[in-house]
């Protein structure tokens, strides 16, 4: 709430920004407040770390009380710098930190890099203080990153705008990554355990509480960047949905990755839950579809996300695959293969043409994916080892090389063999060093090849999982969907509060849903008439939008065969509602068809309060109720993303006629789908949740027929 | 089937064994075949080691031309050597190994342990020769290890039977872990990275292709050994599946940790199902539940389990509980609270008191699980680190510590202060120090202290979890079930092949399951009378041995409610089954009462191979079919591991009342499980498969019907 505050200030109130994000990245002169000689203090570090990485704009550091700092002419205030520059860094007491800021606006700042803490994070006074940093980059068009940041670091301009001590290192290592954090701890151990795989960056942004500048601002530039490859970010909340999704587009258009590590999952299943639909759609499985749908790829670890960008940007040409496993014994070859294939990838299945070259060189069982190097044809001939590399990772079947290196004779000139043959592959190829000191020499001839290695079977196979999503993901990619023909001009507009299973079956028939032929009665006499109308058997349902669930409560009677069946079935569920649901409304009854078919499946849309309307589609039942096999995407949708969700349920194969049953109108649950998600997407933000629960399917042909629903309009 | 072989010939035409596992894990004297002063030999860097390492009894170098190697007198042949050695190494060539084994056995060797390759993993003259081996070792009584293995290591004994490069280190580890592997590779590379974490062993044998000594023999004798304190294990096939069960329950009541990486999982689906059964409780499926009955944890990652069986080592009163998380930032402690919870463990619940003693030093919202030591009250204070973490990780709730150390300022004094308080917690913790080279500083003061630390977040998690697994498995250890009252004394003795519903359904009311009543006819005319008495609604079924899922080929006709309407469903049957199941024999028709319930559930058993017959449980529909929510133990079963078994399912929540559905009866369903499941044991081997399709389980009270049934039998 507070960041939704800052959000709306800063875009009701903002003067223009004085300042370029590039400008930003790339500043002339740097003004550190706090300078000191001192390494202990955040302000000392910091001008240390400019001039040892040889910054070579122009470096202010203010003190009040030196006149010169780390051999540099110092000054007493921004006032006193003799021009303003493009960026000032803030270590300061938080007690002063106001001050600071108004006199690096009034002294023309660009931008403020604020490292001080005590605000947002802190508590209520903290936040109170937060709102004065939204108000003056607001009033003065100077921009904030921060505070309770880390700064920034962009290698090739020398810019260590961070007091960390990763960066008392020798060398700082370039690279087109771009990293953007929104914390400064994890960006600066992401910075430095990249620097030990070999990883360089392009930029790496520390975003702390964003009162100003946020992660789009950097996601944008970074897509706009032409050196910039991949961008890998941490984020723990989002402040514009919307905006993200298109900084996520443009990366996609660039051609660029997104990767993200995303905190707080594991709290999406909290919210209280509606409907099921609300229950499943909870914030971050609809985060997780608006990714998918728009190409982000979602890590657990952030390393990880850092060694996939660096593959996927020294391979840009390569494709999806299988992947190929190469070990120097069985035992390697087993364990990784098993762990390939449990955690969803895919072991390759190789050409005619590899399988016999393979053969040449090794044993019969070893010829074939996986490839174990024990099992030569002639005795402790180290070339096979490159050779095989060089046979199985070219397979036109393979996507991505995994070599398993355990402990073995001639390590070092092995993995050397096996390292040149993996880069020549020219596809993402990781090599698993798994015995400790005795590969030390093997590891340091990888890393000066520059082909990647890890120590652990997992942290290869995570990395290998993110590249296949990147890259399915990218294949999956579709166009913005076009609006059907034949949908209503005009949106509906229903009044506000819960929809009754009538007017929500009217707006879904609108849209072109098949809905159960129904008629409404006002008492049991009525319904029995009606029943005659619709013909036997029918259905007899009590209508009330106080009932959520009517099946619930005993507001449902089916197989009614006789208008006298159907009179004492409503007399008798009037009492029963009396005690199950007491208090609730009763406006009637409502009198259906019985539709009969072949499954029955669940078909809801959610308003996220970030991103809109979120489909969803799951079998009845168990599958989503306790089983939560659902699949969501953004609406509106087409027809290939509907099939596609629907293709992603793990319990698909019975809509497909598993174990002899028929094949069922999986089409005609697409075609609801795409329907329901444009009634959704022309409610807009009045549409709270409407559930089509069960949407009774047919055999292939047969279509797919709406029996209830229910939905809840947002009152304004 | 190879391995059954050499497993027969062994049992069946053993001399008695020569040696004793202590004697050849603790040799008074050892020859070395092939010795050599070079150690690009195999058989020079084994002779290297044991001198380097300080083997202290004889060593009797081998070589045909050389009066001394490595200032050892050496020998021309085993003959020469002056008292028989209790063990002989052998990495010769496999055209010389008869011969060889053939002298050592005359010489009176112990024990040989053999380096060579070419046997079984070779193909079939490999495969050939390995039973020549199996002979020696049968007709002398001399105990073979190996072929294709990589040697024993016995740090304590400095006994570095090994040729591997691991072994050219200054010092070998002691420890209390014993290591067992069929990959020789993979030993000495778990040997080397454990020596990199610290973490030393008792003895490390590998098993290559087990042609005499198998897993067993050493996994019982380390279970006898008292100081060893744990067992890992890496195992591709078992030779002798109830030989496991007793040495790994001989493991449990010895208190010591059974863990082991078992590969080939993913094959086990690849069996072609005979029934829904048979499908589900494949091989891997079968072994895994026979390890959760026994306590043995299976781990992806052979280091895993070693760091695993450390933490458990050094912490033995340790208890199940949930993670504490200690984080340098909130972002580390963000991604670590969400994987601890999506891995399935649980994040610690903490005391009000902990909570209360945290609020002292911590900001409010950093006072509680997780602990953000960012939020300090004060500024700076570098004792609060290990404060923290002692008031954090000392919760009586707390099983476990996780603390994630991200890059921070005096990152060397905080990582030991916290490292002090997790040692001093005496619970199994792991710190995670994500930063690269930065964090080194930190890492050499953790190793010197011995506190476990890994540079990765999933690596601790893996670990945690292992160990909580370990300590559950424990908790739920149960004694061997007792036979139910009134079972039949004498068991059944079905005819081989297929039987029909009413013979399983006769064989299972003799065990006390409810089922169906039922009558048999033979034609539509007698079906219709047979329904009168046994009274409508019926259902009817055709009688065919040939007929497996009645369903899937029409077979079957529910709520018939009249005698004429019987007589022309079966008519109607008959013909529809001369083109759905051509061939099939229908030997009549089954008359039974419609079972209504809430809930169906199958329930079956498969004969293991190796492991005999395994229970299996699951809910009808998708649950078993498309989603293989099942759950599955060996049998025969006590009512708690029945209950156990249901209460691991997936859908579970369905049977305890779900979304207002009525609570159903898992009792009765678990006592059809333990009675199904003393039927599999009374019949034995004969028994192939036998299932309850579906059991119809009523509410709480109501019971659980037997209403179709289906079975084979072994034709002997």
């Amino acid at each position: 709430m507070r960041e939704t505050l800052h959000t709306a200030l800063r875009k009701t109130a903002g003067a223009a920004p004085r300042i370029s994000i590039e400008r930003i990245l790339h500043p002339r002169s740097l003004a550190v407040f706090g300078a000191s000689d001192s390494k202990a203090k955040f302000g000392g570090r910091i001008i240390h770390h400019l001039v040892r990485h040889g910054f070579a704009g122009d470096i202010y550091p203010i003190n009040l009380h030196r006149p010169e700092i780390v051999g540099r002419k110092a000054y007493p205030s921004i006032a006193a710098v003799p021009s303003a520059p493009d960026v000032a860094i803030l270590a300061v007491p938080v007690s002063t930190l106001v001050q600071n800021l108004n006199e690096a606006a009034a002294a023309g700042v660009g931008c403020c890099v604020i490292i001080s803490t005590g605000f947002a994070e802190a508590g209520d006074e903290g936040s109170s203080r937060q709102s004065e940093l939204v108000e003056i980059a607001a009033r003065t068009g100077m921009r904030i990153v921060g505070p309770n940041c880390m700064g920034i670091i962009v290698p090739h301009h020398h810019m260590t705008l961070c007091s960390s001590v990763v960066l008392e290192t020798d060398k700082l290592r370039d690279g087109s990554i771009g990293l953007i954090s929104q914390s400064g701890a994890l960006m600066v151990s992401i910075f430095d355990r990249a620097n030990d795989d070999g990883i360089g960056f392009r930029h790496c942004v520390s975003l702390g509480n964003q009162v100003d500048l946020e992660i789009c601002d950097f996601i944008e530039y970074m897509a706009g960047d032409e050196q910039t490859s991949a961008i890998c970010t941490y984020v723990e909340g989002l402040l514009d949905g919307p905006r993200f999704r298109r900084a996520a587009a443009a990366c996609r258009a660039a051609g660029k990755p997104l990767f993200m590590v995303k905190t707080g999952r594991t709290e999406a299943g909290v919210r209280s839950a509606r409907s099921h639909t609300a229950s499943l759609a909870g914030s971050f499985e609809s985060f997780a579809a608006i990714c998918r749908e728009e190409g982000v790829v979602l890590a657990q670890d952030p390393d990880d996300m850092v060694r996939a960008a660096h593959l996927l940007s020294l391979h840009r040409g390569c494709r999806a695959g299988g992947v190929a496993v190469l070990s120097t014994s069985g035992g390697g070859a087993g364990i990784a293969s098993d762990r390939v294939t449990e955690i969803g990838l895919e072991l390759a299945t190789l050409t005619p043409e590899t399988r016999e070259r393979l053969g040449e060189i090794l044993l019969p069982p070893q010829a074939d994916n996986p490839v174990d190097l024990g099992g030569r044809k002639m005795p402790e001939s180290t070339e096979i080892a490159g050779l095989a590399t060089e046979i199985l990772f070219g397979d036109a079947r393979v996507g991505y090389g995994l070599g398993v290196l355990t402990s073995m004779p001639f390590f070092a000139v092995r993995s050397k063999l096996i390292g040149e043959a993996a880069l020549a592959s020219g596809k993402p190829c990781i090599l698993v060093l798994t015995p400790g000191a005795a590969a030390n020499t093997s590891r340091q001839i990888l890393r000066d090849m520059g082909q990647f290695h890890v120590d652990r079977f997992e942290d290869a196979l995570r990395v290998l999982s993110l590249i296949d999503t990147h890259l399915r993901l990218k294949e999956a990619a579709l166009p913005a969907p076009i609006r059907p023909a034949g949908l209503p001009v005009a949106a509906p507009s229903p009044a506000a509060g819960s929809l009754t299973e009538s007017e929500a079956k009217r707006m879904l028939a609108a849209y072109g849903l098949a809905v159960a032929r129904e008629a409404v009665a006002e008492t049991p006499d009525g319904a029995a008439q009606k029943a005659q109308e619709i013909g036997f058997p029918v259905v007899l349902k009590a209508v009330s939008r106080d009932i959520a669930h009517k099946s619930d409560v005993g507001a449902v009677s089916v197989g009614l065969a006789s208008g006298e069946a159907v009179r004492k079935a409503a007399a008798d569920m009037l009492v029963r509602l009396a005690s199950s649901a007491p208090g609730a409304r009763i406006e009637g009854f409502s009198i259906q068809e019985m539709v009969r078919g072949e499954a029955e499946v669940i078909i809801g849309v959610n308003n996220d309060p970030q991103f809109g309307p979120i489909v969803m589609v799951g079998l009845g039942g168990i599958a989503v109720e306790i089983l939560h096999d659902v699949a969501l995407a953004p609406a509106p949708l087409c027809m290939t993303r509907a099939r596609a969700m629907i293709e992603r349920l793990r319990s698909m194969p019975l809509l497909q006629g598993a174990r002899g049953r028929p094949p069922l109108d999986i089409d005609a649950v697409a075609d609801a789908l795409v329907r329901l998600s444009w009634l959704a997407a022309d409610l807009g933000p009045q549409l709270v949740d409407l559930e089509v629960n069960p949407l009774i399917v047919r055999k292939r042909g047969e279509g797919a027929v709406a029996v209830d629903g229910r939905g809840t309009i947002a009152t304004t």
